[in-house]
């Protein structure tokens, strides 16, 4: 199989790039985008195609950046399974729910996506050694496959990222360094040693292709619903890369035919925290570009990113698709967190447990109503936030005999 | 699509139970097998029907206990990749090595999919409440899908069990108690609790159905190798549920034509720690019952089982396929679990890592050769292990430079 990729494009002044050398940014500053042969793919893959293939994001092949097979790095990415809830949905209102489940991917989130593409593509460039500031996951998730790739992989985090985020960087060999600020600070330390050192510095949107692996949530969730798209889709916004990725997934299955030309497109809808929560100011302002938020505070630490460099790309994809840009605080995230796993099962991150608590505001707003189908991105498994689920259990001896008053209910865990 | 469930049979004795109600073990004290009607299964499943199916282990409908659709709770577990690990088959001398990632399942663990088809099948059996003893993986995933089917769920783990696992049964809202003892002492408060309390008793291989689910690893492998079995596969192991289940899905998978009569099989390759080796030496000495390990330890948790029911089973699984039985200390175990992520870049659970350790050592003993197929199954996700990896990393300040000595090269990690 291979590669339709043609070349690179500003989405803001138009200018095109040559996608068979590494580029960053467009000198106007905008991020890049990579563009395809859409005429020759609508010709050639047919949707009925995808049957039978690589259960990973890999079966968009022709819709993927690399070219050489033998570029390709995966750890079994992509093809979350799309999870009907239909306990969590009647307790917010929307029976016809569904939670994306995107811990399910390798190193728990679905920043696996973006690093599967981008390390791929930049061992297709001939890039030796990348350079990220993160909030902790995408650096995992790079170190992962930067080690299977055998690239050089240095991280800069700010020092209050999870834990489990660096252990992960440290484990798959990366240079791991802590920084006493958020992640834009972060940015600006690598920013000037992938000059100095001669990295490549693949920052949110600095690198064209991460967004190519986050794209493939929008493929996948048209194929999981048949080609029949449902009516919105929430996601939890920091960097923004992934609810771009979507909107570039719908524009690229209309041009190729495998969703019908005029069929109604799901409500994009950007989730942030009230304590970093630049989108939704700007959206509601009616600015096209956001302002840095001071003093950026929340638990979801994925998601507290004081200024996405992609702002002006998620506030169109938000207006165009006719959705909307809503913040929950923090308490909202915990409890819609502790409401997914007793109804669903699902430990799911703070960042997609701040989409969950989202949905009643939505309902009672008529943003959403009880007959459209909703889908949740959950970005990453709760497994990668131990502190935020505090335990103080029964400690029996060998013999003792377990007494418990309330036989054959539900206790609501070990109250 | 349909079961073809016809009953329950004891291994040992023969004897056979209506598996239309909720059985145990058999009268002899054995675990009871579950038994399709395969020749019908042979007439009417051909392996191409599989293509297209749902993309996790519920693709195999017809060789799972589940009557009618509605009873299946499902977190999309499942169909993990076979991942060729062609750097760490380099460094162990086995160039064609495979891994096959059950990390990826929900709860991080293979876990995933005994409760998967456990719990629905509770559920189909009308149980209310279930209980069990665990090491803790094994709660974590029983409490998720329990929650999601409605069910009550007790777990008692040793004190000293994951922390993680422990959150997650809290979570899922299962009444959770830690147990001063070893999973055998947390069997005992369960079987006795399960009798006062009516619940089922779903300790391993006391619940018939578990291993269902296990077995379908067996029926992946062969699908991802395209039914050309490998020549070997590794699996460490505590209960045994896993390597009893993919014996039982050979066996299967010949009697119904997926794989060719007489056909070679993988050598089954059994894997314990030093610390808690009690099937190593039952093989060891020919015996084909094992002993009640005395002072199990090892930093494992999962394989710190000092005596499982289902020994006999697998002890027939490892010497009728030609495998053996190996144990591997803690030291070795942690080296492995560092090798595989800095080749590979996959960060396995410390009972993966014992089954890596065993490959230099069977090399050496001739058990494996350079030219064979070998599959590690990797059990489980590394994030489950958080304390296996220290961290203690450089803290910069917001203005500070990078400087890193060695420019351009993997440091191997902050050292």
């Amino acid at each position: 199989m291979m590669s339709y990729l043609s070349h690179l494009e500003c989405p803001k002044c138009g200018k095109t790039y040559d996608a068979g050398k590494a580029q960053t940014v467009c000198e106007c500053g905008s991020p890049l985008l990579a563009r395809y042969d859409l005429e020759v793919v609508a010709k050639k893959v047919k949707r009925d195609d995808l049957k039978g293939r690589v259960s990973s994001l890999w079966r968009y092949r022709e819709l993927l950046p690399v070219n050489d097979d033998r570029n390709v790095i995966s750890l079994g990415e992509g093809m979350t399974p799309m999870l009907a809830s239909p306990k969590l949905g009647q307790a917010v209102g929307l029976p016809k729910l569904y939670i994306k489940d995107e811990g399910l991917n390798p190193t728990g989130t679905f920043k696996a996506r973006g690093a599967a593409v981008g390390v791929s593509k930049a061992r297709e460039l001939g890039i030796h050694a990348v350079a990220m500031p993160t909030a902790g996951n995408a650096g995992g998730a790079w170190s992962a496959y930067a080690a299977k790739a055998g690239l050089a992989m240095y991280v800069v985090m700010p020092v209050d990222a999870p834990d489990l985020a660096k252990k992960e960087c440290v484990a798959a060999g990366a240079g791991t360094y802590l920084v006493k600020g958020l992640i834009s600070d972060a940015g600006k330390i690598v920013g000037q040693a992938a000059k100095t050192q001669g990295w490549f510095d693949a920052s949110t949107l600095k690198e064209p292709y991460r967004i190519e692996g986050k794209k493939t949530m929008g493929l996948e969730i048209a194929e999981q619903f048949e080609w029949e798209l449902p009516d919105a889709i929430l996601y939890p916004t920091g960097g923004g890369v992934g609810i771009i990725g979507i909107y570039k997934a719908l524009q690229e299955m209309e041009a190729i035919g495998w969703i019908k030309k005029g069929a109604k497109w799901p409500k994009l809808i950007s989730v942030q925290a009230d304590g970093c929560s630049p989108i939704v100011r700007a959206y509601r302002e009616g600015k096209n570009v956001s302002e840095f938020h001071t003093g950026a505070q929340t638990l979801a630490a994925g998601i507290r990113v004081p200024k996405a460099l992609g702002d002006f790309l998620v506030l169109e994809a938000v207006r165009e698709t006719g959705g909307v840009a809503i913040s929950v605080n923090d308490d909202e995230i915990m409890k819609a967190l502790l409401l997914v796993a007793r109804t669903e099962g699902m430990l799911i991150c703070p960042e997609g447990a701040a989409a969950v608590a989202a949905l009643p505001h939505l309902v009672k707003q008529g943003v959403l109503n009880a007959g459209e189908r909703v889908v949740v991105l959950n970005t990453g498994s709760g497994l990668k936030y131990p502190d935020l689920i505090a335990i103080d259990l029964p400690v029996l001896e060998k013999e003792a005999q377990l007494q418990v008053a309330t036989a054959g209910e539900r206790t609501g865990g070990a109250e």
